[in-house]
């Protein structure tokens, strides 16, 4: 089988869901239905926030998951799973329910982003797939809002491919990238499969092929008219580059009527550069030309440029967006929260010798609570189905400090997640990436305190809780603790 | 298009790759010859090596690289190419060679891994494909080379799917950290794509959806008798796991003559726990029960752990290596170097303002030099057809000290470079993964001084060059010097 070939995506998954869906299966035919959540713990680059991406192929992956006669061919090869479950493979179709925020949610750690709720097997079988889909796409999307931040305002498109950990990493990485906030991306197959611009001119080997570099921006000049960004730090940025670059606006691009659109730098000192760049284009009356600079950036060189007043209008950004080189994991877990008993759902904790670690337990509900001028101040866990009157000042328990009597007051709440798989199919229209990108913006625009968004030491949004989520909570907890732990 | 439909990995370009064959194509129709090294700069976390891998999946992208209708209609769509390319590239296919160190092949920075010598613009457009590839499996093989010699012999498995950057770089991350020396992989993808042995018993789930973790283990063991391993630390290991799974051993197990395979450690301070779970397995006459453990594992919290007398037999290592955490992006660039005119190809070289960043200019040959020990002790750079003879003391130039004069004495050569595809084709049959690992694990036991192999301050190899090599790139340098720099 070759790359070329069709993939099976439906193999996606970690080995030991298979055994313990073949256990289950052998445990248990009744369709025992459980709750799993999908939650993280930390935000990437000590961050404060996260942007939710990657729904839009989690719900195609839960619409789409089956079992080809050949995989079930290599299942039985394992010698480890019974004929009976083999043959139940053969017909298997994801039927369960998924809850999840709206793509491009700002979200915050320990809150479940998304809840599996579906017979045992289903819900086990589909971890893998949306764990790597969730965390690869959420931490490109933040990833590229710190640096789009960073850009204030300025354009940042993605140039990161062939640093990308392989194709997916490269075209769901430009996808996320646009999420986050990017203008646009260099991968054609980005462009083609999700409608994002592209852009591209010319790498140094299109200088270095025709040798002269006058001639080398020349001929691109003649074939571009409209469209001419030189790169010009092949040989010496300010004393060939850009005054070959001069010479083509004014020889080859004013006769015709053109203005030269563009010069790129991709090395050197880019602040020292950028200014003594565009002191040259003004002087030659280039002011319409823009500074285009790539050359391993990220928000941190991205500031440092703009605080020296580096002179540059629009930011290409590779390696370190792609692979989020500062803090390339991104740590989403899926974690069972309740077992269906009885026709009830009865939660399940998992406790740990670290506090950060014991999970939210059972089905519920998480709420963005609203301040009057429309800022989030706080998201709220309740249990499922218990009601949140915001008409009158609302007590919650800040669970770090649950002594404290605090009370949301004038507030508005929404509630975070909506279903968005029924039974195993998809009940939303799939919303349009320029609509996930829209809200991401949106949210940072007018919802989320600047105070989050900022690198160093940001606020950390508080994740509150009912009174009455708090105290199923501690019960679960001081149960759990009576009966394994130390 | 979902993720379920058959994939163009043809698109799997930068744009400008586009914009500049396009180009080319209007500045000339004649079929012009180039030849483009693929090199990179600096070993991953500052060690003494790297391996070459992803050199398959390149030639399999080379024969296949073409473009549908739909593909062309996409370019059309974009207002920049004329028709008469357009038309062009409904019939493309890659005509060029490449020759290529063969794949495990130990590299060093700034010698040609691969070199493509094609058509102008066949060379152009597989420039993404091939860095995209060779960054990312090399950076994993690398990573994963790191991590097994750290766990001194003990089995390391891949269980990286979930924060992987995609389904990609799971796959093929995998199919790395197995050249790379892991002993197998807990994607099942990857196993049924590349026939990588996969491993996986249970997660935490299936022993908090049974809720008493001894009846979740001994569910297990009554399924799977022949392979128990148990997740023993879901709630307390030292007074709940490892006592209910000795009791499985005991009262499930041995009854029906199967011993306990072993446990697995997922959290925790992993040198007390191992060695206190050892102490205990003992006592229980389990003396050949093994310790797996997992964890955010990586070379150095693996050394640490060995380093303070862990009890450890096998080592799953995710985030950490899926994503070569503490180094993420590997840096191998594709850079002009010859360009053919009137039949002969003439080099090219690229300057910069920083020595590291110059080329190795024209077309040449890769040597590694093998003292009588057979150890490799220098890599040696050479013009393409030059004459290696060994058979007497061969000076050498070491571009770093180019007034010393030095000989290689008693020594052999390898010629590192192959041809693997020739006009398009591929010319030799592709290895087995289990040729390529064990092609690796050969070098590193053999060839490759332990002191480069080191992570502290690791001994870098030399790469030297023939003398008539060294006056070449220097007289073009001057002559460069000359024309463009300050």
């Amino acid at each position: 089988m070759t790359q070329f070939d069709k993939r099976n995506i439906s193999m996606m998954m970690d080995f030991y869901e298979m055994t313990m869906a073949n256990g289950y299966f052998a445990n248990s035919r009744e369709p025992q239905r459980v709750a799993f959540d999908v939650f993280y713990r930390q935000n990437p680059d000590k961050g404060g926030y996260a942007i939710f991406a990657g729904l839009e192929q989690i719900v195609e992956y839960a619409e789409n998951l089956h079992f080809d006669d050949e995989d079930v061919a290599y299942f039985r090869a394992q010698h480890l799973f019974s004929e009976d479950f083999l043959e139940y493979l053969r017909t298997f179709r994801f039927g369960g329910d998924i809850y999840a925020f709206p793509e491009g949610t700002i979200m915050y750690p320990n809150e479940p982003v998304i809840t599996v709720a579906a017979p045992l097997i289903d819900a086990q079988l589909i971890e893998t797939a949306i764990l790597a889909q969730i965390n690869h796409q959420s931490l490109i999307a933040t990833k590229t809002s710190r640096i789009v931040r960073a850009a204030q305002g300025r354009a940042v498109s993605d140039f990161g491919a062939r640093r990308a950990h392989n194709i997916d990493a490269a075209v769901y990485g430009a996808r996320a990238a646009y999420i986050g906030g990017a203008s646009g991306t260099a991968t054609v197959l980005a462009g083609q499969q999700f409608g994002i611009p592209v852009s591209g001119t010319m790498a140094h080997s299109w200088v270095m092929y025709f040798k002269d570099e006058f001639e080398a921006f020349k001929r691109y000049a003649e074939v571009y008219p409209d469209n001419v960004v030189l790169l010009v730090d092949t040989y010496d940025v300010l004393h060939s580059g850009v005054p070959n670059a001069i010479r083509v606006a004014k020889e080859v691009l004013e006769p015709m009527g053109r203005r030269l659109k563009g010069v790129r730098l991709d090395s050197g000192d880019l602040a020292y550069l950028s200014k003594n760049v565009r002191r040259m284009l003004d002087d030659a009356g280039l002011t319409d030309c823009k500074i285009v600079v790539s050359n391993s950036l990220d928000e941190y060189t991205i500031t440092s440029i703009l605080n020296q007043g580096g002179r540059i209008d629009s930011f290409g950004v590779g390696e370190r967006l792609i692979t989020a080189k500062s803090d390339p994991v991104f740590g989403a877990v899926y974690k069972i929260a309740a077992v269906e008993e009885d026709g009830a759902f009865v939660p399940r904790i998992k406790v740990s010798e670290t506090v950060e670690k014991i999970t939210n337990p059972g089905l519920k509900q998480v709420y963005r609570i609203y301040g009057e001028s429309g800022q989030a101040v706080a998201d709220l866990i309740t249990g499922d189905g218990e009601e949140v009157d915001l008409s009158a000042p609302y007590r919650y328990v800040d669970p770090e400090k649950p002594w404290k009597n605090r009370f949301f007051e004038n507030c508005t709440a929404r509630k975070l997640q909506e279903l968005v798989v029924k039974d195993g199919r998809r009940v939303q229209q799939p919303k349009t990436l320029d609509e996930i990108r829209a809200y991401v913006k949106r949210q940072l625009e007018t919802e989320i305190w600047a105070e989050e968004q900022r690198f160093e030491n940001p606020h950390r949004h508080y994740l509150d809780m009912s009174p009455k989520y708090y105290e199923l909570k501690m019960n679960l907890l001081y149960e759990t603790r009576t009966d394994n732990s130390r």
